[in-house]
């Protein structure tokens, strides 16, 4: 595999699965392959869990991980073509992205979305820049519209925890203060799509995912029916897509809790606001895989770079 | 061990002190213990010493450290129990211990106190959030109440330069003219109490330490008697204790100076501010531990490390 | 070698840059030369290329690096002698310098000059103070007045892409908004001074840099002269060294343009602003070597680490 930008670039996401599966038995069984080999990890915004298990899953190629958060540690970087560069940003991306490339083996790169020009947050401009100027393999850790190492993850939990062959699965949106990016939600929606499962996506009226994604997939503005018989029930918050990045809603009917839970499993990406998303015996029930999912990025990660390395010349 | 928060997990600070310096001696002895194992350094709050001794000592026992600054490169953690998370706290300690425990085998926490909360401060909230809601061990980089990190190193160091059996130790008060924390006092007080030495205590009236810990400690506020035949001068400030976390007092007359000091050793934790604290000269002089102390701190986290690698499953 | 803190500490740049291409054709030739070693790098300013291509040049070398912003990831540090510590410092140099010995076995530091005071600035007081008080060698990631990871880098780029033995070069100024500092610039001066090159450098009346580091090149006002019949025109703006770190001019007039440079080769440290420096045409074309510049940083640092880890008792 060259990049990693897009859940579109899984060729067969059962084989994936697998693969992954495999990994987490026996997590150090490819240390030897990325030996004397760096990656570099470059973020937009603030980080946790990508931050500390993609670091977790190069430490466990044998790679050597050099983090670097782009604003604090460097200086704004410039991604318009032909900008006469006399305002605040020092370097651009055709420099920094090649510059990097001659010392990292593969970049991991995190650049959130704007939330207010949709037109600029749907070209990805800033993680297609680095595809487009660097030398070396990218790896999308979150982009404006996707965050296809977290839906890897989150097919793998779905695969682990099925009891059945086609299990229900459910996209929720719930309320949240602030406005957040669509990317999780859309790579949770195109990995479900390549799975075998019943899927439905459940949020209120008006607050509609891009429907270029969205494609055939069931929408139901009823969380309740939505529901109903769900195996698993996976909750993100979205500001809205049509007026975009604006919270419009903060309904707190639309909040998660354990009675309209029933038996599904619940997932997160996490961070999650509780209490707000989700009530405390939600998360801190049985029925709550969101740790797992947390354990699962590692592999998801660990996966995704040993495909690149595999190919690197 | 399982974890080390408190000076309290030593059982035998004398068995301590001498490996530490058979580790001190051999560094490499034990590279292969750490392999493959991630030690987690979360700070919320800024770091030199620790940040760069507790590193080395990973890597001296082959770890690999992964370093965060939780409020930089993350975002605000919630530690309150069934709180609506509807302002700037982004993530639940439940969850944010619970994930980081997926990816790191050992994870290690510094966090001030408030000095607003002196209850809070008191209940450790931070650091026993992290004990209760993590799966794998935590080690203490200074919490609200307590270093023991610092009190470990500062017990070895006064072994490795003691010139007699039972040495006389002062613990002294000196000014600022910022509110500090009572975490390093504290755990210094509590060490110098498990070992056989010859303990007092100086500092102004009304700027007591808290008397739970002080116990039987002898406590003397003229400071020129206190320093009379010591071996060892431990120098730190801390804010007024009963008008919890305010600078009551900044007298220079209590200073150390080289006249004070006579032929007593002169140690600190670090960062000191010269001519605030201490003159110049006791620093330049020849009877300043500070830098064998900031060496040693490498040994403490070292052997912390050690004892918990040792009995990880 | 103990230090390198100035293009002056080279002894033979023939040899030195000899050396740097046999690293670069072999970069893990000397992988355990620095097994167990730590390089400490400490950044008083931002950093892209000296923070990735030092880290990377330790890896190559079996180093552990560990990276630290001192003022985000600690305090401010005192240079004062004397200095009563009650402001804005935390820790005096004094201690900093001998503590971050005890735990790396090589410093590295950048620290930018103030640009307001020349005198403080020409006297390096912040990389000589580590000189001083740091036990262990000490490498300038780039200090007040000088740049020599940058320069040794340059020699090395202008030696591998010479057509002819004695090529020309130029240094030119370029227009720049902000009062950027002198210390590229002098270094490669330096630098050109050591090589047997035909140098020349030109920049608009009053923006003469230091004359005890021009010495006797070439300085021509006249930017097209300058040009004519140049090999490799190096680009770098400074701010004015008379009225020390004013910007009285950002005549577009010297901008870099693909017709100026003709069949020359352009060379800058990065990072650079477009179509303000230089336009689009000129780091989009073939004849820029600026990210083949970059690439050469890692086998710059790593022959400085490798002379030092040589004489390392």
């Amino acid at each position: 595999m060259k990049h990693y930008t897009s859940i579109n670039d899984i060729e067969n996401i059962q084989s994936w699965i697998q693969e992954a599966k495999a990994l987490k038995r026996n997590p150090l069984n490819y240390k030897d392959l990325g030996k004397n080999k760096t990656l570099g990890l470059l973020f937009f915004n603030s980080s946790l869990r990508t931050r500390l298990s993609t670091q977790k899953a190069a430490l466990n190629l044998g790679m050597d991980p050099i983090v670097m958060n782009v604003s604090g540690d460097a200086w704004g970087i410039e991604f318009g073509d032909g900008t006469i560069m006399n305002g605040n940003t020092a370097e651009h991306i055709k420099e920094a992205a090649a510059v990097v490339s001659q010392y990292c083996d593969i970049i991991a790169v995190r650049a959130f979305p704007t939330l207010t020009d949709k037109e600029k947050d749907e070209s990805e401009h800033v993680l297609k820049s680095f595809v487009k100027y660097a030398s070396v393999p990218i790896v999308n850790m979150e982009s404006a519209t996707g965050h296809p190492l977290q839906a890897l993850t989150d097919a793998i939990t779905i695969s682990e925890n099925a009891k059945k062959e086609r299990p229900k699965v459910v996209l929720s949106w719930a309320p949240h203060i602030k406005a957040l990016p669509h990317a999780v939600a859309n790579s949770f929606v195109q990995a479900m799509q390549k799975m075998d499962v019943d899927f439905v996506v459940t949020h209120p009226e008006g607050y509609n995912l891009n429907p270029d994604i969205i494609g055939n997939s069931t929408v139901n503005y009823n969380q309740e029916e939505a529901f109903k018989d769900a195996d698993f029930v996976y909750v993100k918050n979205w500001s809205n897509y049509n007026d975009y990045g604006k919270v419009l809603n903060t309904d707190p009917n639309w909040m998660i809790t354990k009675e309209k839970l029933g038996n599904a499993k619940f997932m997160h990406c996490l961070p999650v606001r509780r209490n707000l998303i989700v009530e405390d015996a939600v998360l801190d029930g049985e029925n709550s895989l969101v740790i797992e999912q947390a354990n699962n990025r590692t592999y998801a990660a660990q996966l995704v770079l040993k495909k690149i390395l595999e190919d690197l010349k």
